[in-house]
This record gives structure tokens, C-alpha cells and sequence, in this order.
């Protein structure tokens, strides 16, 4: 320990007491959650039918939280402070359901679960219990924004909650358990990312309670200067609080808290005095405290607490085992219910009075309730950034540098409540613009030549997805706004992040007082089509795949073709809410087809036939051309136009689909194209060649239960790639424009025969691109030599 | 700096010029793999006819791994040590194909890219061209197992090559960008799982080149001093190397490899002594050199050594721009490419002598062509470890924990070249049998009362998935065997992982030299259906979507329905070469059905009937029901008792499937069951129910060719999920019994009608099961009552 504090005791006789108090009542009620369906005040002696049939929840980490829980409050109390807390450790549900039925925000919330003895009875009964609550900090308690099913996150979401919010204090419990996580362990350097002035404080909590489920962690075990040394390395000043003596340990921690908290005032202090801000050494409290702390000693002989038996349910078969059920009863009783709670069984006036009042409660915190502090973003109106598209085809222009001029003036727009984050792929991607109105945020040193780093800016970029999700998680959990960027292959790296949130906003859907949140929007570039530099590790475009098994009340997923449908995409995204949006798109100048006006109008209707890339006349097509996805798309008109060059007669519809989930019907998601609309524009009967930006199936599940889905023949990726030439690219995958025409030959009926000719020429053409690319290390110029189809035909253009 | 090694000149002058002139012309071939299609010793004059058309790959890390290469070959040729090199900057990858050239090992694997200049030609045209090899250090390139594509993994995969690996010493560079990923992070406390005594040694270093793609990297901005306390945190000793000057640099890293090198050798000394294990500090190296470093300073100009604008290529317009053409030539010339090569374009003799020879080359190290160095496991005969099935449905036990007697004895058999990793769940997944032979790897403090663990441990349990993949994959590209078992939800961490080392195993299988590899094994268990504790947040089954969504010819999943049909799956997986093999399997006590010579037959098919639990007698059924998955099955079989009962006319047949990929045409995938089969099977136009594990679509996608698939109706996990009770589980998500029994009524013909009474029934039964669970918090008692069928006709069990 760095000082002295734990010779400190800063808390009277009478503080000492209380605060003791209010800890042994969590614990009660923490026990009481796991153990009992009825007797809850234990007016009877314990009887086996008062103990739940099957004993689930995890009593280890509990005292812990519970101990940090009465501690916060009476520094919130005493500082007025706006505070909020994350729990590491979410498996500790009981612990914080306690709290805040303590606090009243659980009747609040649930009136039906009142402060009093029949309350707490329900309460018990309905914790980790069949049409209950689940065992972990999960949506449905107030003050809760991270569950902690799955570990690591923790930090990342604090931070993320602090960001703009210049008054909050985000208290952030971290088990050592979960300390071992990669993601967590590269949370702690956002300290990095953190503006004294502008920003929150975050108060990390390492709680070394020594063990996981079955293994002693790894911080609780190397020597104590080392972890000292790691914390000071990360950039915080750490403070050691550790014992197993109540007494002793709610004296240090009190002071440690006072000492925390003290220092992070001092920090914003000077911050917000208008000199430069540099990076400050924040605080951070390691705790270590015993696992299970107050249950039981031994359990049939083996040590429990302070071990990882403690870890869920210490004693095991109380309804069975008369020792087991002694024992449980000596254990409720040695809190001293009787002390704790009054004769209708609410909380004793005492307790009452220790935790603040109102928002002040951290369970109450309206930030914790992101929807409700939630407002609109002003954005700048989209239709302003349009490029001309003169024709179909011009001008060359990639679509997010165009989106980047909007990105630029949403962030301007709304410089507190809405951030652009990123793994260093900001400028990759296109969006540099946005460097024209802010800068990355960094409040680590600088050197002549950076560019674009300031405390203030607004655009988060560091080289981990993890960190960028957990930032934007907690962003958006507070009520805000973000967009995260990456290239597309390495957003696999929060699958698991995004399983946990989609999860969040499907059950809190089903949540009355939690309202809608601001949707999680990804725009993925440096697609799967386009790695010329990184080949084959960086194909991937199975995200979409990932999200389209979440909910479907959930998740969105959008490949507009262009820039202009790009823009309008996007600002549907940022003004839609509690969804999951994904949306990709080409960073390479590339073709452009909409105006903006037809751009609205398609990704309104998010699928829809390009007459002036068609060739049906309004008739029953012959086949139907449909591509989703830039590059996709550009090859499928391509094919179009060969069609039309060598088989005039032949009637091709050309359709384009920007948002995926209209392929679904209505019944399998909201956006599903009925299945008439379905059937007039692909047809009930006709060949359909699809081609696809990501893995083919995708398309046949969608459409799996669509009358002529027996026709459809999807082309797309299928992991064959390198570093090679876009064109070759699309050969590999059997998705360029030469194979497309091969297989509507090979799937109209009749035409194989009459075709013979072309198909060969293009069989040979694909071979001849190959070998022109072996040799010159470009694309064969043959490919950029195809026509528009409305050079031809301009009055098929809609509106031309 | 700790030390003043800085001061030391360990180098003669005249070892100082060869390890310069190394260095020199790796840089050189560097530069030219990046730049030149021709001309490249620069006989002519440069001209632009001699430059790539497209101009990929990554100049700015280079430099630095030339640098660490030269000054390694120097000490692993002095000390005759046995080395390999982890490449954590992938994207350095001409770097490390020049110095394979220069070592002649690229020469010695690709015959014809000779060592002189007709071949010099070719390294520098295949480099990142069609046709040619990718930019990174890929699978292509001899000595590297770690593709660097994808950044975070450098420091576990170096971890895993050394376990057990005692004489090796694995050094690895992690780029400062890499370092702020969360996985590489939480990479650093590997040590508390390294035993000198019995590992080899991992010689980190950090490579602080400054700047990312566009940003400066966080750990070059932090205060050096932070730096050193955070890798003294990390239990490291760190030795700082910085500069610019060449010759200073070389002489300061001269002296601190010998120092870590000294180290190494005085830690493994002590550890090997005979005395207990303690975990040492193991040195580190910090080398800060310039980004680009040699490059050109400025170009148009803005400053590019030294920046973030020399990540990639540092002059863009060298075919068009004279000037850039003109820098480039002085750029390379610099490097005084006529001293290095002779005139067949050889590098001169005394580059020649510089590197090992052989094996000792660390680019020729037999470790890191894994495959060639793998050994079999000696298995035990899985046979001997079957439990006794007297008739269908009994004993109960739970899968795994029956297959831990068998691990165990997999562990005790081969102490050197398996190990069992998991996320502190192996106990928690009934693996703990392993315990009666081996503890838990484990180099930290211990405290009285800790159960299992050694430093001589054979099971790796950390709480991170990404270490235990990481560790895995660097154990097995290496040569050895291993199991990774993990909850199932929380295998999606590592999804991106996944991905990686599935690219890694298709593509070397396209690679003549390298050999067959030890398959990666995943044991997922604590599986969606029994989260019982956990609820909502651990309920996911997509890893499966995932691992479906790569190459066919490298990816296997089994879910066998019970133990001794996980015996015999897991012997098959442990003899694998080669693939990603996922197993499901349950750790609840359940039923069991097959003896072990049934399940042996069962899992070599795939799939098959169950006679003992079909009524059709072998005629055509009325509907198939099939299962997947252990729950799956039981809730089938629970139906198909119902039908008997109430229907006992109907023709019902019951098809389990334990390797999903049968279901695929042979066509899609080399497991495919032939069309004909399938159709005997499962008929060509009756209702098939299929109750399966994960989610359904996915067996709609994998049976999407097949005749009968319009008849297919598939019930399985929808996002429907919360802390309950198993049956209540199955009935969120109607895969139930009832409702299975109710998809039958719905689906075979005329049914409807004549069972409408059944049908209300069941809808009944559902309801009241719901009601008693929802009060009682437990299952209904009702839905153990089913029957067996063996019981009412035990004739038909096969082989009774």
C-alpha cells in the first residue's frame, strides 16, 4: 500500500455501524435470494419447504459488491455525487437486486415486489426462479447497463458511460476473474482516451477476491509490488484495501474512498481550469477481501469461504441435510435480521436513511436508463451531400468518402452526444473528413507532426475492436449516439460482444420503464472484395451472417450500391432506435448509379428492379439478375449488358436489394417483403442468378420459403482469396460478370443450346483475364470495357 | 533504461559491418518485393517500366524485423540455440521472405526462386502479385506459423510453441499496435503458465515503431516510465534499445540479447536444477526504432520516416511521378545493393556465413512446420471407458464427465504432447478425472488449501478464451495435440480466431511442404439448453453457424447423443489431422442409449436409425423424426413414446444424427451422405420433424438439396431463454415433446382431424407443465413418465 490509509478511520462509531448495518442487510438479502421461497424474515424456524427446489446463484462475489454498494452511498451522500455502477462481476445478481430493494428503486420499478415482508418474499422467490429474474445483473435491474454474463467488458462500458458526461462518477467493480480477459485487460489504457475536462471519471475496482469457479486468478497471486507496478503502468494510482476484519476493512475503505475520491475532484479541478490538459494519474482501489466473505467457514469438512467452493451455493443440500439447513439458518441469522428489518419486515428506519435519495441512487441514476436522457440527433439533411449522377455509372466515387462529408457535419452537429469510433481504419475507411470539424481523441503526450489529436475530439480510434465496442456499448447504453467502423473481417472479433447487447435489446424490449435505446450502427468497409493489399486473412463477410441469427426485431442489415443510397441508409440508421445496424460498403472509387432522389426512393423500399438496367420492358423476364452489395452489383450490371450486347432478344430484369432482411417474409422479420410483392418482382417461376457480397446460403435461407426459390442460383463469396486484383477477386469466387452470363445460359431454359457460342467466349474471356493478370499484375483492361446499359437505352432511366 | 547496456560495443567492428551489411540487404530485397518487377539488382538505370503496375505491401514495420532477424541469426549462430521467430507485425511480410532467401531456406521450398538474380527477379514479381504469394507473413513463407493478418496473437501463439518445447526459445515481436488489442494484453501474464524447468523460453519484444495506420500507438505516448513499470507488472524485466543510429542500435541490441539470451539460460539453469519451480522474471526487450526507418524521410514534402505515412508505401507515384521514381533509386541504391550481391545476383559470401545453417536457421526450424514433427497420440482404447446401456435410456450419466476417464488416461499417456485447455471451466464441464493424474499448469504463488496445481500441470485453465486458443494453436502448429473445452456460448470470443486458423489449415493444405497438423479439437459443453444457473447470456449455439461458414474440407461437427457416443466421436477427432472438429456434448446427468459397439456403428455412419425407437418396421413411415443434439434427442424419443401411446398406428421412424455434415450432398462437403442414401433415409415426401441443437435454419441450409426438403420442418434454439428449469428451456423454444408430438398432428396428412383430441392435449399438457414450474420452480414430474419403447417391444433394439 502506497500509504497509510488503512491506519486511517475516518468513520465515527455511529457511521461505522450503519454502514455495517446496511452490509449485513445486503448480505441477508442476498442469501435470502438463493436460498428461500418463503420465511423470509425467518419467523419461523428454517424448515425445508421454505428453501427453494433447485438452489442457483453465486453467493462468492456478493459481499464484495454489497460491502462496495453501502460505501458508494455514503460518499454519495456526502459529496452529492452523480454516480453509477458497473458490476464486473454480474453473476453477483442478488447483491445488487438487494441494493436496490434497499434503496426502493426495486418497488419503484416493480410494484408488486414491495418493501415490506410479503414483498421481500416475492422478492426471493422470483430471483434466478422460473418466470422470475435471471441469476446475473441483467436488464431488468434498475441502475444495471452490462450484465456480465460473459466477462471483459466491464471497463470498456464504464469508460464509455463516462464520456461527455462531465458530472458522473462511474464506479466499475472488476473480479479478478474477469481481469484475465484480454478485452478487459486492454480496457484499463483507456485512461488514454479520457478527457479530464469534458469527460466523467471512471474509478476502477479490481476486487481480489482470490478466486473463479474453480482455480485461484492469476492478479491475486503475483506479488503485490507487481500488480502495484502494473496499475502504476497503466497509468492509475492504486490503493490497496485488504482484510478480513469488518470492522478494519469499512474503516480503510472509507478512507480510501475519501482519498479516491478526493483526488479525482482534484483532477477535473485543475482540468477544468482552462490550462492544457494532459493525462492525470487517476485512482483506482484494489479490494481484497475474502470470496464468500460471511458465509460459511466449512462446509463437510472443506473450507468454503475464502475459497472457490464459496463460488455459487456453499451449502448445497439444505433441503435434504439437516446439517446443511443449521447451518443456512445460522448463517441468516448472524446477520441479525431482527435488527435490520421492522416488524412489517421493511428495512429499519437506519438503514433507510444511509443511501441517497432520488437519481442520486445509483439504481436510479438516469443515465443507467439511456432511453430516457436519450434525445435526437440534429442532423444535417443527407440530400445536401448527394453527388450528381449524371448517368449511371458516373462519376467514379467511393461511397463512404462521400458519407464522410455528412459524418463530418453529424459530428459538428452534435459535438456532446454523438462519436465516431474506430480501429485506426477512420481515415482507411474513407471518413476522414471528419478531421476537417474534431480531432482523435488523446490525452497521452504528442510530437511535432501529429495530426488531428486533441483531448477534445470527437473520433475514438484505437487498435481494438473490443475497446471500440465496449466504449460505443457504454456510449449508447447512457444515451447517446455512435457509428463504429472497421474493416469488415475483423468485426468478427466482437461477435460475442454483439450476441450480449442484441441480447440486452431483445429482453429489454420486453421492459416497460427501460426506453428505446440509440440503435448500435457499424458501417463495415475494406470488404471482402477489396483486401488488394491484405488478401485472404482479411476476407470476410460473415458478420452478416452472425447478427442475422439474433432476434429479428433486432437486427438490420443494409449493403447499399452506391454513395447516394450510402447517405441515405445511414441517416435512416441514425435516427432509428434499439436496433442493431449493420451496413457495408465499398471505401474504392467505384461506379455510381442512383441519384439521390432514386437512391431514396430504393433504399426506401430496400429492394426494387432497375428498369433502366432491364430489359423485360415491364414484361415477364426471362431471368432475373439480382445482386446485392457494391461489387456485386457492378458485376451483375455487367453481365446485363453482355446479355444484351450478344443475346438482344433474351428479356433480363435486373433487381437490387440494399436491405437484406426484405428478402425474409413478413412473418420471419418486420421488414419481409410480402410474398405477392416477392413474386412480381423475382418472378414465381423464372431463373434468378443471385449474386452476393458475403457467403451464398445467407441468400437461400432468406428466401427459403419464397414460391420460386427452387430457381434461385446465388453466386458469392466462397472462401477462395489472396492478394491479388479485384477482378481477379470476383473470378476466384465465380462472381464476376463473365460467369454470371455463364450461368444464366446454363439455367434459361433452351438457351445452352443457342448459346453455345457465347458461353464458350466467355469461358475463354475469364481464362484470358487470368492469365493478363498473372503477367501484369493488373486487372485485364478488357473488364472496364463493358457499357452502360442507358448509353443504349436512356429513356428507360426512371425520371430521365 | 534499467541498465547501462546502452554503453556496451559487444560487436568487433568487423561483426558490426556484417551484421550492418545483413541487415542492409534484407532491406534492399525488402524494398524490392514491394517496388520492382524488374531490374532488380539496378544494372540498368530505374525506370518505370521496371516498377509494379500495383504497389502493395508494408514498408514502415519492416526495417525493424530485418533488424531483429540479423541480430538473432548473429546469437542463435554464437550460442547454437534453437530458435524460432513470431512475426506478431504480419504485415511485415517481404521482410521475412527476404531474410528466408537470404538463409536460402525460400530457395530450398520454392526451387525456382534461385539465390541469384534471375530468382532475385522473381521473389521480388510473385511478392503480393496474382498469382504470386500475399503480402503478409503467410503460410507460404518457411518458419512462420502465425499469419499476422489479424493482430493479437502473436504473444499466446508464442506461448504455445514453447510448452514443452524445453530447448526452444520463441522470439516473438509484438508491433505497438498489436499490444493495444485486448487479446495480446491479456497475453502477457502467459508467463504464470510457463515452467522453466520444462518449457521453453519466450523472448518478447516490443517493437515501439510509433504509429499505427494513422495514429501514434499508446504505448509509445505513455511515459517511458509507465512502460517499464507495466512489463515489470507483467512479471518481465525490460531492456530498452532506442535510437536512430544504426551503429548505436546495433551495438545496444547486440548487448541486450545477450543479456536476455544470459538470462534465459540462468533461469532455466536454476529451474532445471533439481530445486522447486518459481516463476521467474524472464527478460523482455523494448526496441524503439523509427517507423520506416531508412525509408525516405520526406516525400512531396511532409516528413515519412519516423511517421505513420511509411506504413505502407511511402512513395505511391513512382510509375508516374519521375521524382518518386528518382527517390526510390537513391532509396535502394542507398543500401549499396553492389556490396551485398555478387554478379549472379548471390548475396556475397560473407552474407552467406552470417545465418545458421540447417535446422538452426530459425526460418527451417522443424517446430514450425508442425505437421512434420507430429507424432501420434497413444490412445487408450476409448472402448474400455464405455458405460454399460442395459436398454435405452439407462443409466443415467452425463457425457462428459464419462469422457474424462478417458482424457485422463489421453493425458497420463502422453505427457509431452497433449494438454487440455479450458477457460476455469474443465471442472465445471466434468472433466475433472484429468485431476486424478495431472493438476493445473501453474507457475505463481500457492496457498495452503489450493487443489491442483503444478507447474507440471497438463491442463491449462486461465479465464480467457483467447489465451486458450491462442496457446492451443501455437501448441498445435508445432506439433502437438490438444482439446480446448469450453462453454458453448462463450466459444464466440473467438470466433475471429477460428476464422484465422481455419484460412491457415485450407491454405497449407496447398502447400506441398508443409505437413498435416494435429486437428483443433473444440468440447463445448454447459450447452444452450442446460444453463440452468445462467440463463439468457449464456445461451447461444451459433458457433456452429460459424465454423459451417468455412472450407468444407476443414471443418467437422459432431453432436453425439450421449456418452458412449462421445467416447467414440472424441477417439475419431484425437486421431484427426488436419481439421476444425466441434463437438456438443452435455455435462448434465441424462440418459444414455447406446452401447458402445451401437454407438461405435452409430457415429461411423453419422446418422442412422434408430430401429429400437422407430414403428414403422422398416416399411415407408408416416413422418420421420429426427434429432440432433443430446436434448434434441431426448425430446424426441419422449415424443415418439407419446406417439405410440396415443397413436399407435402411425408409422413414425427416428433418425439421430451425430456428425452434422452428413446432411450435406458429397458435393458441398466430403462427409456428404449420397442423395440415394438420404432419401432411403428420410424418405422422398413424407413430413420429417427435426429437433435439433442450435439453430434451425441451419439444417435447412445444410439439407437444401435434397429431394424431401420441402417437407422438412426444423424446431431448435430461437433466442428464447432465461434462468429456468431444462424443460421449461425446451418449451420457450418449442422443441419440446408436446409440441414435437403437435408438429406431427400439423404435418402428416389427414392426421389433423383424427387426432384434434391428442392435439388439445398436448397444448394442455404444455400449459400445465408451464404453470407447475412457473409455481413450483422445478419441472413437472410429468414429463419423466414417458416410456422407452424397448420397453413394450425390446425385439426391436438392433443386436438384442
Amino acid at each position: 500500500m502506497d500509504t497509510a490509509l488503512d491506519l486511517q478511520e475516518p468513520l465515527t462509531d455511529d457511521e461505522l455501524r450503519r454502514v455495517d448495518a446496511y452490509w449485513r442487510a445486503a448480505n441477508y438479502l442476498t442469501v435470502g435470494q438463493i436460498y428461500l421461497l418463503d420465511n423470509p424474515l425467518l419467523r419461523q424456524p428454517l424448515a425445508p419447504e421454505h428453501i427453494k427446489p433447485r438452489l442457483l446463484g453465486h453467493w462468492g462475489t456478493s459481499p464484495g459488491l454489497n460491502l462496495l454498494y453501502a460505501h458508494l452511498n455514503r460518499v454519495i451522500v456526502a459529496r452529492d455525487l452523480n454516480a453509477m455502477f458497473i458490476t464486473g462481476p454480474g453473476h453477483g445478481g442478488p447483491a445488487i437486486v438487494a441494493n436496490t430493494w434497499l434503496e426502493g428503486t426495486w418497488t419503484e420499478r416493480y410494484p408488486g415486489v414491495g418493501r415490506d415482508e410479503s414483498g421481500m418474499a416475492r422478492l426471493f422467490r422470483q430471483f434466478s426462479f422460473p418466470g422470475g429474474i435471471p441469476s446475473h445483473v441483467a436488464a431488468e435491474v434498475p441502475g444495471s447497463i452490462h450484465e456480465g454474463g460473459e466477462l471483459g467488458y466491464a471497463l470498456s462500458h464504464a469508460y464509455g458511460a463516462a464520456f461527455d458526461h462531465p458530472d458522473l462518477v462511474v464506479a466499475c467493480v472488476i473480479g479478478d476473474g474477469e481481469a484475465e480477459t484480454g478485452p478487459l485487460a486492454g480496457s484499463w489504457l483507456s485512461n488514454v482516451f479520457l478527457n479530464p475536462a469534458r469527460d466523467g471519471a471512471v474509478l476502477p475496482i479490481l476486487h481480489l477476491n482470490g478466486f473463479k469457479i474453480a482455480n485461484p486468478t492469476v492478479l491475486a497471486r503475483i506479488p503485490e509490488q507487481d500488480l502495484l507496478e502494473l496499475m502504476r503502468g497503466y497509468g492509475y494510482q492504486p490503493y490497496v484495501v485488504a482484510g478480513d476484519d469488518p470492522a478494519r476493512v469499512h474503516q480503510a475503505l472509507a478512507a480510501t474512498l475519501d482519498r479516491a475520491l478526493d483526488e479525482i475532484a482534484d483532477i477535473q479541478r485543475r482540468a477544468r481550469s482552462g490550462d492544457a490538459v494532459e493525462r492525470p494519474r487517476w485512482p483506482m482501489i484494489i479490494l481484497r477481501t475474502p470470496k464468500g466473505w460471511t458465509g460459511p467457514r466449512e462446509v463437510d469438512g472443506a473450507p468454503v469461504e475464502g475459497t472457490f467452493r464459496s463460488h455459487q451455493v456453499p451449502l448445497a443440500e439444505v433441503r435434504s441435510n439437516p446439517a446443511h439447513l443449521a447451518e443456512l439458518e445460522r448463517w441468516l441469522r448472524g446477520y441479525r435480521p431482527e435488527e435490520l428489518f421492522d416488524a412489517t419486515g421493511s428495512p429499519v428506519e437506519e438503514l433507510l436513511s444511509l443511501p441517497p435519495r432520488g437519481d442520486r441512487r445509483m439504481s436510479a441514476n438516469p443515465v443507467t436508463n439511456g432511453g430516457s436522457v436519450l434525445r435526437d440527433l440534429t442532423l444535417p439533411d443527407f440530400r445536401d451531400y448527394a453527388i450528381d449522377v449524371p448517368r449511371p455509372g458516373e462519376p467514379m466515387a467511393g461511397a463512404t468518402g462521400v458519407l464522410g462529408g455528412w459524418i463530418r457535419d453529424v459530428i459538428a452537429a452534435n459535438p456532446e452526444t454523438f462519436r465516431l469510433f474506430g480501429p485506426d481504419e477512420i481515415a482507411s475507411n474513407r471518413l476522414g473528413a471528419a478531421f476537417d470539424v474534431t480531432g482523435r481523441t488523446w490525452v497521452a503526450a504528442t510530437v511535432p507532426g501529429d495530426e488531428h489529436l486533441s483531448p477534445d475530439g470527437r473520433v475514438m480510434e484505437v487498435l481494438s475492436e473490443h475497446l471500440c465496442q465496449g466504449w460505443l456499448e457504454g456510449y449508447l447504453l447512457t444515451g447517446r449516439h455512435g457509428v463504429f467502423t472497421s474493416y469488415e473481417a475483423f468485426i468478427h472479433i466482437v461477435d460475442s460482444m454483439v450476441n450480449q447487447h442484441a441480447k440486452w435489446l431483445k429482453v429489454t424490449r420486453g421492459i416497460g420503464w427501460r426506453q428505446p435505446l440509440a440503435s448500435l450502427n457499424y458501417l463495415l468497409s475494406s470488404h471482402v472484395w477489396r483486401q488488394d493489399h491484405n488478401g485472404f486473412s482479411h476476407q470476410d463477410p460473415g458478420f452478416i451472417d452472425h447478427v442475422v441469427n439474433k432476434k429479428a426485431e433486432v437486427v438490420r442489415v443494409y449493403l447499399p450500391p452506391d454513395a447516394n443510397s450510402l447517405l441515405s441508409t445511414m441517416d435512416h440508421c441514425l435516427r432509428s432506435r434499439h436496433y442493431i445496424n449493420v451496413v457495408v460498403a465499398g471505401k474504392q472509387p467505384a461506379p455510381n448509379w442512383l441519384t439521390m432522389s432514386e437512391a431514396i426512393q430504393h433504399t426506401r423500399r430496400g429492394l426494387g428492379i432497375w428498369d433502366w438496367a432491364s430489359t423485360d420492358a415491364g414484361s415477364e423476364p426471362d431471368v432475373v439478375l439480382a445482386c446485392c452489395g457494391d461489387v456485386p452489383t457492378l458485376e451483375t450490371l455487367a453481365a446485363a449488358d453482355l446479355l444484351r450486347q450478344h443475346l438482344p432478344e433474351l428479356k433480363v430484369r435486373l433487381v437490387n436489394v440494399v436491405d437484406l432482411m426484405r428478402l425474409q417474409p413478413p412473418s420471419e422479420h418486420p421488414h419481409g417483403l410480402p410474398d405477392k410483392e416477392f413474386d412480381t418482382i423475382f418472378t414465381a417461376d423464372r431463373p434468378i442468378i443471385f449474386a452476393y457480397h458475403g457467403y451464398p446460403w445467407l441468400i437461400h435461407r432468406l428466401t427459403y420459403r419464397r414460391t420460386n426459390h427452387g430457381n434461385l442460383h446465388v453466386r458469392g463469396y466462397k472462401e477462395e482469396g489472396t492478394t491479388t486484383t479485384p477482378f481477379d477477386m470476383v473470378m476466384l469466387n465465380d462472381l464476376d460478370r463473365f460467369h454470371l452470363v455463364i450461368d444464366v445460359i446454363d439455367r434459361v431454359p433452351g438457351l445452352a443450346a443457342r448459346a453455345a457460342h457465347l458461353r464458350q467466349h466467355m469461358v475463354d474471356t475469364r481464362q484470358a483475364c487470368r492469365d493478363y493478370t498473372r503477367q501484369y499484375g493488373e486487372d485485364d483492361p478488357r473488364v472496364a470495357e463493358w457499357r452502360w446499359v442507358r448509353e443504349t437505352e436512356p429513356g428507360l432511366r426512371s425520371g430521365a
